[in-house]
């Protein structure tokens, strides 16, 4: 297929980069084209505008937050404009609800076909192709955007007729990560304050009860206490507890834990937290026993 | 060896079941008989009284709560009075952190091993010998117990020649499978007023990140609504939320989840929970968002 | 002076009569124009459209929330596009941080003068004449404005020359508000739940350290458990929670309070509270405790 | 009246004083004597013993804790031992509802009267005889202790013929109190944040709205950042909120305020606020925002 892709940010890079080894033909954009170098070094093409990356059967947006996807698809000269009719437009991203349902009448609109797409993994998986995918759409639409879906995916997951429904699973997949993170900090605290060595313990968790992927890469990264550099920053974090909270808001569903996470980390960005690792907020327990890190 | 076992619930009869599948000679005590007639007819003797069941090399306690284990250990006729010097307490009940350590020093007055030995699992676990178990205690006393540990669990962990870490590890754990269901009760609610179906999305999380037994078990418990007959009660759920809040108060350690928790579990007692697991606290997130189950 | 006044619901019916009183010159204009009826005999002039409510030296408007302010002022046929320069207006409202600045820009690019005034009192204190009014703004034009505030209010304190902050502290007031509420809540289920009389308690209280208005006034409402009609609707108070936690979420302040107030407002809402007083949520704490209100 | 006086802490002593300038015959204890020395010279007896102060009408202990009014009250050579029968004894300590039950019964027992009056008040209100007491007990008790109470509070209500109602309506006021305290902190960190003068912003709440002791002795507290020397001490406060959430828990009473307020003392505790006034859990919140004092 003729694809376009914008964003070429850690996670973008790698998944533009599963397109082209699934034979693909990639067409790459991103602001600053620097980026897009290595891409075209491996056979992708490069793109001077958004029409340009614009022009194949589909095009994959992998941005930041809403404001990105807003101004990108949105804008004056962006995919909603030059997004040929038919073509589909594959929203990756991780974002609102209420830009995903505005994304969705747009598209409708245009005569375009639109499919929300957001994955779970963090770059090292976006590179090696082991990404989760949850897409969201029409069946037709998410029909012909499975051979993209599965070139950037281990698995990918249909959950819904209606784009945002995927939205809000991404949305609430992070909601759970981050609790996760959460009773994995107070958890350590309290042991490490007990005595106990905190990697033997999560060696325990994780070989047992909590035997899962999200038990062992953030207990690996509480027990080590680095979380620079970041694999998933910290503002990205708190912008999709945000997202969560704000989705829960529109649905009226109180949150308790999602409103803890949202003080844990706006704490975190208030104290100089930006470039960590959003499992950075795991620290925040051990500081309040009055842990100091060393 | 010759073991006594006190403490013949839903938990002690399918361990003791499996001392004596692994051919050792148990003898069964609990305060009220008939539960140990099954066991009597698999191979067990029946002890009248508490000090019938001390007179092996050791005795394991499998016991509701604090206020049990201190009549049964530190009770008149109790096993620290009729323990035999040298012989081994092997204390499985989740208890709090001050009883584990009175029990540690009443034991080594007196001459006899002590092993604080809780374990992970429900009784269907138990049953099949499946628990996961936790010990602490001084080495030779752990060595001597291990035969026994190992006929009861699959796995057996040793923490700490302190017996009140393996405690500490029991309630801080229980306090993370807590931490799960009100994860999942929170983002349940969410989906399900997205009109997301909740058992698909559980599937989504559980085939991926979210892969380990503890987000099967109460995804499944959670998305069939079903809390009755419970394999952990509410009462018991909210007892340990108490003693690991207790143990973190201590210790000096806010941990603002798990007070989430404690109101959670107070919340479901107040308004009728009593015999309910104790993952029916999920069910709250969804009272609160306005749907009204079945 | 020549004022007009926009948004006559049950707050502001009574500021404009109390301007009236004072010896303005009052056109009235709101959207339903039955409302405004009652002013126009006493001695209000009826304004057909926002134009004619901006012909003055000062126009209040006092609407429901971000959106209606919106619309008023900002629309096309908005009080920005036809007040004149150098007429101030006086915004009475309680609205988002975000918004008050849009507000100040605008007006100040149209050569009008602005000054944030919201105000602390329920309906029966508008009536009375009896807010308490905190403006901000730059000090001309609080000080052209000062005769119309004062008419309204039974206090007024100037916060700041930037107007937004006077919103700010409208917010975080109504959110010192919320918590007296939901302190209240608690710790009536606990006394009533220990066999204390409520309302005795709630005299105890006012009686001494917490001899406040605002403990007497929600302490009534409280022990009484009549939340219908509403003097400040529930889904306002809301509003007003959420304004707050966006305006600490701009400036990055945590503030866990806030959040399980919002948690509160959403359940409440969500569990058809919608026409409630927003004290109401004082009664989600008894509920939890078991305490069937009647 | 002949009355003993038992704990001459900094509030204490206070007390004992105004019982002596009501003309009272005072005989005073403390386990480190040196403090009954200025009492003394005001005409106050000394006595070397527990004993040697329960010779009189009436004993009134004002003690820290539970700890200590057991070991005062119920240990060997303690009052309930020397209290001659019909003899009062005035239990001012702020303690748990359950010693309080404990002491009822045990004074019952003894045929001794037992008046459980728990006070609100600073050292300052102490010394200056303007305590607010509220007290719980029999009739005849109350009765008796009536002149006693008068002559060290401002005001004594008399709330339950049940001595720990009295002990819950103090606990649940110390919750509302630090409830205060938490509001005030968080709502100081946001207009801090947003440019406000904190001193000004407490100006406009406490001439207003909020015009009680309460908001006016903790906002100064907090505007002024000077927490040491503590009135009432962090641990102090970390313990009434303890004892509440005990009471709570025994009445299966949900109060995620209290519980947020539990998890703000120990962080307080846990990071050197030892020593501090437990209003320095306001700085809490300040340091969440990453505004540092000084």
């Amino acid at each position: 297929m003729n694809v376009g892709f914008i964003g070429l940010g850690r996670m973008g890079a790698g998944m533009a980069a599963n397109l082209l080894k699934a034979g693909h033909h990639v067409t790459v954009y991103n602001r600053t084209s620097a980026k897009a170098a290595t891409l075209v070094t491996e056979g992708a093409t490069l793109a001077a505008s958004i029409a340009e990356a614009c022009r194949g059967d589909a095009v994959v947006t992998m941005l930041a937050d809403d404001e990105a996807v807003e101004r990108v698809v949105l804008g004056p000269e962006g995919v909603a404009v030059h997004l040929p009719t038919d073509a589909t437009h594959i929203s990756a991203s991780t974002i609102s609800i209420a830009l995903s349902r505005r994304l969705s009448d747009k598209h409708a609109k245009h005569g375009q076909r639109f499919v929300a797409a957001p994955v779970f993994g963090r770059p090292d998986a976006a590179a090696l192709a082991r990404l989760v995918v949850v897409a969201g759409g029409h069946n037709a639409a998410v029909e012909r955007a499975k051979p993209l879906l599965d070139a950037m995916g281990q698995k990918v997951f249909v959950i819904s007729d209606k784009p945002e429904a995927a939205n809000l699973v991404k949305l609430s997949g992070n909601f759970l990560i981050a609790s996760v993170i959460e009773s994995l900090g107070e958890a350590s605290a309290l042991v490490a304050k007990g005595g106990i060595d905190v990697q033997r313990y999560l060696d325990i968790l994780t070989s047992t009860l909590f035997d899962a992927p999200v038990y062992k890469i953030y207990g690996a990264l509480i027990a080590s206490g680095k979380f620079a550099p970041a694999g998933f920053a910290a503002p990205l974090g708190q912008k999709d507890i945000r997202l969560a909270l704000a989705a829960a808001e529109d649905l009226r569903v109180p949150m308790p834990l999602a409103s803890l996470l949202r003080d844990r980390f706006l704490r975190l960005l208030a104290n100089g937290g930006e470039s960590l690792d959003w499992s950075a907020i795991a620290e925040l327990a051990a500081n309040d026993a009055g842990i100091t890190s060393g």
